[in-house]
């Protein structure tokens, strides 16, 4: 195992005077910092003594239904028993590569694809085959092809909207695709959909999870992750996930043996916090936050970025992918960015067999407007 | 992976009038709730930001040397930079157990030992090999008779304080001697210390993370496990490790796969609760109500229990450990006391490789001390 690339960097991006769209992080200003306070005050004035101690495995009940609210919104029809409450996203993650991958197992990843994944899996082993992606996400056609000469995988992870770390979403047509190859060659999908209420443009598209129970009645092919850490606030820790009645059991059983449970203080935090419609109050609230940075960002790219440099237009989430000219390493560019004061990752870290020496990834949820205007100047002549 | 047999049997403890023994769980009049809200109203007033965004995977740093505070009290002199944050003690067993047990290795574990220990190792397939106990704790010369014997074990798991589930202490002497075997065969030892600051008689016996300092000026043998669980409260699932540098740098690598970080909120609130020394005010109330249900229960069974029924003497912690006549099974002793609405933790999942069919373990310091002397009464009833 190796310590991730992206948090060593982020030590050097916390220098003074540093303009990082480097690092993954929600804009503090738009945590719902008095909400919570509220809600907190409110479960220890009335609830201390259960939202202390230990709890169910499984997760706080409220809250669980509140996740099965959140996701029947989303067009996924699950009660709150078909919900399991896990430490952040990232559990769900080292659960799932537990319960699935044996040694040499192959598991199907977009190229690139989000970063943790290929962290919490690596202590398992697997055999991770890429496939390629285009504007409209994962590139079905190329999935199907290797399905068709033989190839057996454990399971395909993908990140449908608004992709970490390339901003891309899957269209409507490629999902259902997708659910055709699944249900064909009996593919269990992992959707991880941490920023699919992030829509800053265009229309939205409803989860791989919500076509297949439109397809089956229930989850047959996918499990889907979420999360609050992008809606409320990540240092709450507090994520979700259902999928197949067999594969939650399965979920379950392994997290007991990881924490017991998830802090139950957080939960009973999350749930106080939003039961009263929190999120359908502030996710507009973050939506204009971050939709004008996304702006700010792709016009100020638009305007100083040197010719042969090419970017992804993402319609939500916090990411765009920038591919610079074939023979330009962006590892380069990242040391004289660093003396510009501005930092982004390098894109080889999301490969998971190597490759992409020549993109980065670049944040623009954390940056103030003017933050961005002047480090994508700053980059673009480093880049220049 | 099987679900862990206590959880199932904890939901048949939750019907109505049930005197339940069987939990592990510390009292909630024990919860300093109080200054738990306070420290969270600050935390959440001055430094929201911080405390609801993603943070270290080692930890915060105050914390991290607050826990270095806590360790020099224990005679474990260590910085704060020898100290990671975990979620709950539980999950550096699951981290300690990927870092360092391939399948069929062997993992050396008292007899009986803590469930949840077994439960996190059992995906990674060790060959648990137990090791018997007497009232000193760990018979250390069967270990060393054992190693001696060419038995290659990758660590050794103990208990030392106040043993979940038997209560039981290992001896000053017994420690100074598993140190010297540790040299002599280069063992590696887990010491897990949840309860070690609740000692309601008797003299404090020093763990063996200190006597290892006291011998290497650093921790060479041993990792150390610790907890705000029984000393704040667990729904905070915050807990500590310390040992050797090189094992501390695998375990926050290991740790960032797992969910990237404890959360930022009930980091922020252990700390904030706690840096007036809290703790120091709170333990000594804690040791009165857990000391006094301790001896209600010691002598509740001492009047009413049938001959041929030993238990054991705690001086701390949380639980005792009952022995019934070779030929008197605690599963079947555990439905006639379903029946009479008192419930316990039969022996057998402690045994890593099975027996202990005579066993129980009884927790008290959840039960007032009239449910205490109810709870026996009627445990004995069923028992006779």
């Amino acid at each position: 195992m190796v310590s991730s690339a992206i948090r060593e960097l982020l030590k050097v991006t916390e220098q003074e005077g540093m303009i990082s769209f480097a690092g993954g992080l929600p804009s503090p200003d738009c945590f719902p910092a008095g909400a919570i306070a509220e809600a907190t005050e409110k479960v220890l004035a009335t609830s201390a003594g259960k939202a202390l101690q230990y709890g169910p495995t499984p997760g706080l009940m409220p809250l669980r239904e509140l996740c099965a609210e959140l996701l029947i919104g989303r067009g996924v029809r699950v009660g709150g028993d078909q919900v399991l409450i896990t430490s952040g996203s990232q559990q769900a993650l080292d659960v799932i590569g537990k319960l699935m991958i044996d040694p040499g197992d192959t598991v199907l990843v977009e190229e690139p694809t989000y970063l943790g994944a290929l962290q919490a899996w690596r202590p398992y082993r697997p055999n991770c085959v890429t496939l390629p992606m285009d504007d409209d996400g994962l590139v079905v056609e190329a999935l199907a092809e290797r399905l068709a000469n033989g190839l057996h995988a454990k399971f395909l992870y993908v990140v449908p909207n608004f992709q970490n770390p390339t901003g891309v979403s899957m269209s409507a047509a490629r999902r259902e695709a997708l659910l055709d190859v699944a249900a064909q060659y009996g593919l269990p999908i992992l959707e991880d959909d941490p920023y699919g209420e992030l829509r800053y443009t265009g229309s939205t598209i409803p989860p791989l999870a919500a076509l297949d129970i439109a397809r089956h009645s229930q989850l047959r092919h996918v499990v889907y992750l979420s999360t609050f850490s992008k809606l409320l606030a990540p240092g709450l820790r507090v994520g979700w996930v259902t999928g197949p009645a067999w594969m939650l059991k399965r979920i379950e059983q392994v997290k007991e043996g990881l924490d017991l449970h998830t802090g139950t203080l957080s939960q009973a935090i999350a749930y106080e916090a939003c039961r009263d419609g929190l999120l359908d109050r502030h996710i507009p609230v973050i939506r204009a936050v971050y939709g004008e940075r996304r702006q700010v960002m792709l016009d100020a790219l638009a305007a100083s970025m040197p010719t042969g440099v090419r970017w992804t237009q993402p319609e939500g989430g916090m990411f765009l992918w920038c591919t610079l000219p074939d023979d330009v390493s962006s590892a380069e560019v990242f040391d004289r960015a660093i003396a510009q004061h501005v930092a982004f990752v390098p894109g080889t870290p999301f490969y998971a067999n190597g490759g992409g020496d020549n993109t980065m990834r670049l944040n623009f949820s954390h940056s103030t407007p003017d933050q961005l205007r002047t480090g994508v100047a700053r980059l673009a002549a480093a880049i220049a």
